[in-house]
């Protein structure tokens, strides 16, 4: 088991690693009262799991999907917090993906100013990006994580076990992200060259994942809340990434990562913040998680999605972060017109 | 103008106090996108200072009272932040009485995870106390400030201008917060009691309101999120203060704090926390702004609104902050039934 400290500046976390991850909080929580949140997918597989590991929880399930993150049901959450008459020391378990992660997390920030918080990703994405950090938002007036707050779990339990029964699906998900990691840090990159034939291989995905956890909690303690700058590196294709998942939906949130990615190699590659060398190098960690980037006939639309983005400084300007070089990056500002004559790529063939 | 630090863990802010402290927002903020929340009444005083304050900005009014710090006004304000286009570098400044302060200081840290925020109280007690430390609420399900978060405003303009036009009501509600830091901090006691005669005019609620203001700073910069303890002397009197506030409304929050503070010196007496000369000083305080305690009929009734209370650490038992001499607190916990015992004085005449 790998225990990694992430040092953000509101308040530190732990991150358990490995098998038995789950187990651990019995031990870590003996005593406390446990509030947990789940998703209708999540408890449908793992009722069993969820009683066993925690025993005398309540438990609160919303529907799962990404069109539930919204504001109905961060308050149904809530409410069922206060039917349980929870205080500030009990724990809420957020037990499920991104999704469970982000609007559990942001109930509790908000329930009396603030609950303990502990992570239980059991998606791929949620183990190796969303659980970490201290993200939390709900989608809200068609943005993407448009209502939210930074608020740090306390704890993060990360067991491979509950990979096991991830679809395909999700597998591509997260491999977005760790592909995306790859691009950013120069070692995790040759890593994944190294293993290409194993990247779909839960044993090597379990050790990829702590090395993007790591990652991530150095890029978490300089920059908690994307404001001196260190943690817009993150943001590597989701600009592209966000908005098209926003105005096409139905792939998963990594797969839109990947396909920003290999959009924004491009966008790099012209506005001469890279080399050519090093798009193709971009391009060829995106093709490790997919083969062929999608036909979007009206991508240029999508324009408007990304003048909403959060992380636009300025009104008619689109924010991109992009890979200037192994390891390295630069964030661009583009106008918007720009922009969408870059997005027209997509609307093509590759 | 004074300037007083706040170094609060999650970030610094800087309270600017004095006579044109309102002004200083156009050179502090040239440039930045504005918005403005305030409340009808507020606005309709001082709709023409707002143009002339801010001139390019959007503002969003909604409705005053306490009864509309719920979801539904949270909301609007979001909604009309999100139809501004604010970003995360927008500006959005409360100005108003603590209502506002508490709201648009919620919808500032959810916006995009967090714009940048500015207070302009314009109300006593919002200038001594809610507008700084960076408490954020609405209310919710029946409990006072149920759902919130702790977001710290960049910078706080308290201008003694506004206070010319607060009603009296206002000013005891002020007056209430102030006492409570009298009895809290030995000095500023003193202070008060040898200017007692002065209490109501403006020229001294300015001098006092910076000590009050420069008490704050401290414990807020050594317990930001109200965990370590320090800042739990803050709630001297709102337990009992909040359960009335709840149970009958009508009356001003500081008018319920001194209430509160009124009834809990005998339970710090009884319970052995304080001697009874210093809690007959806690009912001299009180009586500086408070001639005679009203009669509470039902009284007892009370206790199941403080047992929602969020300062209580487990279940069926009511905490309270007692002051234990000059300067001095202790944090208590009592069964609800004590507790409801302590409250029958409030059901007869004083």
């Amino acid at each position: 088991m790998e225990i990694i400290q992430v040092n953000a500046a509101s308040r530190p976390s732990r991150v358990y690693c490995g098998a038995g991850a789950a187990e651990r909080y019995r031990e870590l929580y003996a005593g406390a009262e446990t509030f947990v949140v789940t998703d209708s997918n999540v408890y449908a597989l793992y009722k069993e799991r969820i009683a066993a590991l925690f025993p005398s929880a309540a438990v609160c399930v919303f529907p799962a999907g990404e069109r539930h993150k919204n504001r109905h049901s961060l308050f149904s959450v809530l409410d069922a917090m206060f039917a349980a008459q929870l205080h500030r020391r009990s724990v809420v378990v957020a037990f499920g993906g991104g999704v469970t992660g982000d609007m559990a997390g942001l109930a509790a920030a908000l329930y009396m100013r603030g609950t303990r918080l502990v992570q239980v990703p059991t998606t791929l994405l949620a183990q190796v990006d969303s659980s970490v950090g201290g993200k939390t938002a709900i989608d809200y007036g068609g943005v993407k994580n448009a209502v939210g707050t930074f608020y740090q779990p306390e704890t993060v339990l990360c067991d491979p076990a509950f990979l096991r029964t991830l679809p395909r699906r999700e597998l591509v998900c997260g491999l977005g992200e760790i592909l995306k990691t790859g691009v950013l840090d120069a070692a995790i990159g040759e890593k994944i060259e190294q293993n290409a034939a194993r990247l779909r291989e839960l044993s090597f995905l379990e050790e990829i994942a702590a090395d993007c956890i790591r990652f991530k909690a150095r890029v978490v303690a300089e920059d908690e809340r994307e404001q001196g700058g260190a943690r817009k590196c993150l943001n590597l294709g989701h600009t592209t990434g966000h908005a098209l998942e926003l105005a096409y939906g139905r792939r998963s949130h990594g797969a839109y990562v990947l396909i920003g990615m290999w959009l924004e190699s491009f966008i790099a590659e012209r506005e001469g913040v890279c080399s050519p060398d090093h798009a193709r190098y971009v391009r060829r960690m995106v093709s490790l998680g997919m083969k062929r980037i999608p036909v979007f006939p009206q991508a240029r639309g999508c324009v408007r999605y990304a003048l909403l983005d959060k992380k636009n400084a300025e009104k008619g300007s689109v924010s991109l972060t992009l890979s200037s070089g192994r390891g390295a990056w630069r964030e661009v500002s583009l106008p918007a017109s720009a922009y969408a004559e870059y997005l027209a790529r997509l609307e093509v063939r590759q």
